[in-house]
């Protein structure tokens, strides 16, 4: 481990691998890492921000790491540095990894100017969130001007990812269950841009009757005379074909929000939702981790395990020792 | 509001009547609702626990009430009292109600031996898990031996459900994008039982190969020599067929956990699980519903905003009202 400082002009430096190890800081579950962690990004935070920060979503099999290493070199052969977070959620029971390993974006990995970064998933409530917006925040102030994160549509993390983004791309294919899909109403909602992936071979003519249905779909959601009615567009990023048609609709987001001012509001919002997640992600740490918490919990476990007690004393308990109430 | 000793009384005398004006004080937000609540939860305890609890998923569309009526009406007609429990989880962005209006299980409301409770989810973390154990609770208190939980398998609500019930109950239907209704792998790991919905009609020989489906799936994820590997059975609730087989598979998974002693640790597991839950409501509460917290937290909101205040040093300012720290 090095000293916060060293993190800090290594990162203003740009230098990719006290980055990595930066993040892997932000990852660590360890107490005696927190300090430091927060100094440095204390440090960052007045070098960060100045990025776009774009959230892509889609379930495994809709091409999305294809589609985002495209982009990506899309982006870096006009000369932006562009960071990719990915996100493994770990599945509850299974504990394991829906992603598996991550050979993946292999052109994208040897390009100079893009930085690919896959980040587990913690068990702690609000872990994934905070990992990955200060995650952001270090490649930011890195000097990357456009930051990809990646999630896979799962539950919990694309509304956590929305919530640190400018732009949220939801990735779809055709005939993959439209109908389910479109129940989905939550992630419809968060959707500035909807790509439906995989509109190749036979699949093309599906790709543009899928494209209709969520443009109606989008229609019902979205007042005609919103700032921005999410577009749905059908690209191969196998074959290449449209991948450059979605930057475009990022940029012209962005100045439609820009143009109303809606863009300064929609990030102040976000530092504010930020300010929650710390607080939220403190107490879980306090309840999981001080030691002395963790004692009288163990010692409740056990009393409710063998009925001398029943939950809403313990609770009690726990939450005398967390000092609250 | 009724004093906590009536409450008691009226649950315990089996008085509907007093059971819904119970669950009513459970979901209440009010600050003043909670102690007398818990008074109540706190006597009613040592007469819980000793219900049949089911919970009940499916998408929206899958016939899920028709289902629960069917089965609600066959359990009552062979002298068993039935609760049904219903969770209307509100969208997070709308608003607005998913399941809309309840003008459902016409014939089960009228049905003296069943009670029907559409529980609406408060905004509050954990609080649709919080609501439902304790009218979960409180049903059992009143008699009822069987307590069926519906949820719409949206995200937390049936990890929250399954957490509390002693057999769960997943509703699919044929052709309804099976794929994608594959990936959700955590849903079908919390499955006791997989009921493929409306096999009638031109849907029969389609809900066939979905029961085959599925149960290649749920063999890939239980062991042959699992205590209970989940059956997937076809059946129409519409037309009232195959709901039958449904329950003597209820028995069959708690005959089998009650041999091994699983039942038993399963529920005490519960407690614990329950007991965690208090805590994580009660620091929510304090955190968004304490006068002297709440006013420190606006004008941190309101310093973050206008950009005088960082969400690092905001966050620790609301920990501190808190008392955490």
């Amino acid at each position: 481990r090095l000293a916060p400082a060293d993190y800090v002009a290594g990162i203003l430096g740009r230098e990719r691998s006290i980055l990595s190890r930066f993040i892997t800081l932000l990852e660590s579950r360890r107490l005696d890492d927190r300090l430091p962690a927060r100094q440095v990004l204390t440090a960052l935070l007045p070098h960060t921000g100045r990025s776009i920060r774009v959230g892509i979503t889609g379930a495994p099999g809709t091409g999305k790491s294809t589609l985002i290493e495209a982009l990506g070199l899309m982006l870096t052969g006009r000369g932006h540095r562009v960071a990719v977070l990915a996100i493994d959620p770990t599945s509850r029971i299974s504990g394991g990894s829906i992603l598996g390993d991550k050979t993946r974006m292999i052109a994208l990995a040897r390009d100079a100017n893009a930085f690919i970064r896959p980040s587990p998933s913690g068990k702690a409530q609000g872990g994934v969130a905070g990992h990955t917006r200060e995650a952001m925040l270090a490649c930011e102030a890195a000097g990357f001007d456009v930051v990809l994160i990646e999630t896979i549509g799962a539950g919990q993390a694309e509304t956590a990812v929305a919530a640190m983004v400018d732009f949220f791309l939801v990735v779809l294919i055709p005939g993959a269950g439209d109908e389910l899909q479109g129940i989905k109403r939550g992630l419809m909602e968060l959707a500035d841009l909807v790509a439906v992936n995989k509109a190749d071979g036979d699949s093309a003519r599906p790709a543009e009757r899928a494209c209709a249905l969520y443009r109606n779909a989008l229609r019902l959601i979205h007042p005609v005379d919103a700032p921005w009615v999410p577009p749905v567009v059908a690209c191969s990023a196998l074959e290449n074909k449209g991948v450059d048609a979605l930057w475009p609709q990022v940029l012209a987001h962005r100045a439609a929000l820009e143009r109303t001012g809606q863009l300064a509001l929609k990030r102040r919002g976000q530092m504010v939702h930020w300010m929650w997640e710390l607080v939220n992600a403190s107490i879980q740490h306090a309840l999981y981790d001080r030691p002395e918490v963790r004692a009288v919990s163990c010692r409740i476990e056990a009393a409710i395990h063998d009925g001398s007690m029943n939950p809403l004393e313990g609770a009690d308990c726990v939450l005398r020792a967390l000092g609250i109430r």
